[in-house]
């Protein structure tokens, strides 16, 4: 049986558009142009709200605002979840203008610049320390322009997530600082000149297998059990991670989140018993927005070339990269996509998608089964709401950028 | 043996900049921050004046703006080379501020937009037709503005540079419009309302076998003279593409671009007797721009986990997606680098070099041996000059973009 995309949780086959009552014509005069990434504030609440049904009250949510900074999209979740986790100065600066409370602010990433530390430290939030060096950084800052800083130390732990789409723990890595030197780290540290939070434990991100998330968080909080341990410390934070992923291709299932979280919920109890104190959160970013996140662009040609049909688009890899194959991955497979034509047919077609760019990897879909289209139609990749529009080259070409729309 | 890079042509090893009498830490001043991309003036012009020598006095030679759009530098080569071709409206506007010629001026690429197209018509430059639909477009946009199209078709060849980098003829294409398919296109041209102004044919890029081209050049030829046989027609100008590569990769070796304009100027006269008005060029990107740019980055941290030390810069994917890795290329390689130390050492260490991101994907050298680092040193990634700057996503995790300096 050939591998077919799983169904959508917002946009059921039958529609369409992704967003009842709102035609995806009538969304692209109301942008100005295609393309345009379009987003659905009540598909990124259900996505929290079916999360929270789950999640242990003990442990807060947090948004990673890498995944998608649009600053109306932050704003509408900041009311939405408890915290946010930022990577860099942009993303703090887009972060403080919420009503989010800064005390549930954290910043991680490696390579953290002077500037950085001195806007986070200014600001009050928690600073995830990646390294010895950056910690030394950090104090000298904090002693010079009198802030006390408040630091979470991110550790590498000696697993990762197994099968996770991106490897960020365990073994030699550039992110954290080995588990194994924490605690000597931590027993240094001098708490009459900064505040520890605690703990950042990150093993993976953009896994769609329940135990494995399962073993990871299991690991994280034995190993957060151990550094307090070892440190003699109590945790006030402790940031568990995310690595809750999304399907994106032929044969992918939805990851079961309600089992991850029910799984949390029963190994909570011994660590609370421990560190009854902390304050646990997990750090989501793709899981919560990738899904409700759409890119729509317009053919503008179509021609046969040697029995192949193709469908140009005015848009492409230069918004949207990893839909492209060309961002992590090392087989291009295809992303779920929606042809909506403007005058309704029956008839199917096997087409290939691509882009404006002068290049040949600028395919959207590749040999794809969909209704036969024609100039001005719309093609909408779905799973496009996290790392879309700022993880591509919007510059590559000089062709326009896209537009985003918050609805 | 292990493959090892080849000498470069403008920064020897034992050398601390690459522009003689211009420090990299006096040019971070100047510019003001890490990172930035370096190009130098007289290392552009070098490669053009290296090629002009072999190269056929009646073939042109024209950049492809898309390798490098940066104004300044497209200024510069404007003096330098015969035309420019553009692949979208917002490079157009840049080759538009120059001093060339809008006569040796043209515009490729699918999927152009009426406004793209408009403005093509309005300056008067060549449109490389991509599509029948397309010159249907450009016929009626310039019955309905009374802009006579100046137009040239764009041949899917089939036939493609043998192991070229980049597939972009032979076979079904979205690019350029099958050779089989263009007689009759031709011959149902209608000269009182368009000028017709020959043919683009375009087999690969990003090619470092000299045989490979010499015989694709050899084909490309035999093409057009067929297409005008065939079309009855004389053939106003004949664009050859480009493929001349450059080496990225440990063990390849400079394409002998020498042999490659030899074997062209052996084939031409056959040509010429056929054709004796046909105006000929070659259109090169980064063949003439990729040497003779640098990407400048500072170490900002420096660690060692489980074994492995790892530099962290401020520079990194987003601004060099091609040297970390992650574009269109299977497996990563390292591109060439430099570590240009503050205090000289003789010292070296096995280093892997990573961006500020928070993505295992930021690397930007993978396990090279180098003088041993400190934070503050210089890391230079080599043959840059090409689909760096614009070829990344610079919004990805929200850090300053790259600047640019031209000397």
């Amino acid at each position: 049986m050939i591998p077919i995309h799983c169904p959508h949780p917002f946009f059921p086959e039958d529609q369409t558009t992704p967003i009842p009552g709102y035609p995806l014509s009538k969304l692209a005069h109301e942008v100005g142009s295609t393309p345009f990434y379009l987003y659905s504030r009540a598909q990124l609440s259900d996505r929290v709200r079916r999360l929270r049904q789950f999640l242990p009250k003990a442990v807060a949510l947090h948004f990673a605002v890498k995944a998608n900074p649009m600053p109306a999209l932050v704003q509408h979740l900041a009311a939405e979840v408890d915290g946010f986790d930022v990577a860099s100065g942009g993303e703090l600066r887009v972060a403080l203008d919420t009503p989010m409370t800064r005390e549930h602010i954290s910043f991680a990433g490696p390579g953290k610049t002077r500037d950085e530390l001195l806007m986070a430290l200014a600001a009050g939030i928690i600073l995830n320390v990646e390294s010895e060096w950056e910690l030394q950084q950090i104090h000298q800052l904090g002693q010079q322009y009198g802030y006390r800083p408040r630091v979470s130390l991110r550790v590498n732990p000696d697993f990762e997530i197994r099968g996770s789409g991106m490897r960020m723990g365990g073994g030699a890595k550039p992110f954290g600082i080995d588990s194994e030197k924490i605690p000597t780290i931590v027993r240094a540290l001098d708490a009459s000149t900064l505040t520890f939070c605690g703990f950042h434990i990150f093993s993976g991100s953009q896994s769609l297998n329940a135990e494995a998330l399962i073993e990871a968080q299991k690991k994280s909080l034995e190993l957060a059990l151990w550094l307090a341990h070892q440190c003699q410390c109590t945790i006030p934070f402790l940031n568990l991670g995310g690595g809750f992923g999304i399907p994106y291709f032929p044969g992918e299932q939805p990851l079961d989140s309600q089992r991850v979280c029910e799984a949390l919920a029963h190994a909570l109890p011994a660590f609370q018993a421990a560190q009854p104190q902390t304050r646990l959160n997990i750090e989501l970013g793709r899981h919560l927005v990738g899904e409700a996140g759409y890119y729509v662009c317009r053919v503008l040609d179509r021609k046969i070339s040697r029995g192949q049909t193709f469908l140009i688009t005015d848009g492409g890899l230069h918004h949207h990269l990893s839909a492209s194959g060309n961002f992590g991955q090392v087989i291009r497979k295809n992303y779920p996509v929606r042809l909506i034509s403007q005058i309704a047919t029956k008839e199917t077609e096997t087409v290939t998608i691509v882009g404006p760019l002068c290049t040949p990897l600028d395919i959207l879909a590749d040999k794809m089964t969909l209704p036969r289209a024609q100039v001005g139609d719309l093609v909408v990749v779905l799973q496009s709401g996290a790392y879309g529009k700022t993880a591509s080259p919007s510059a590559f070409l000089g062709h326009p950028p896209a537009q985003e729309l918050l609805i």
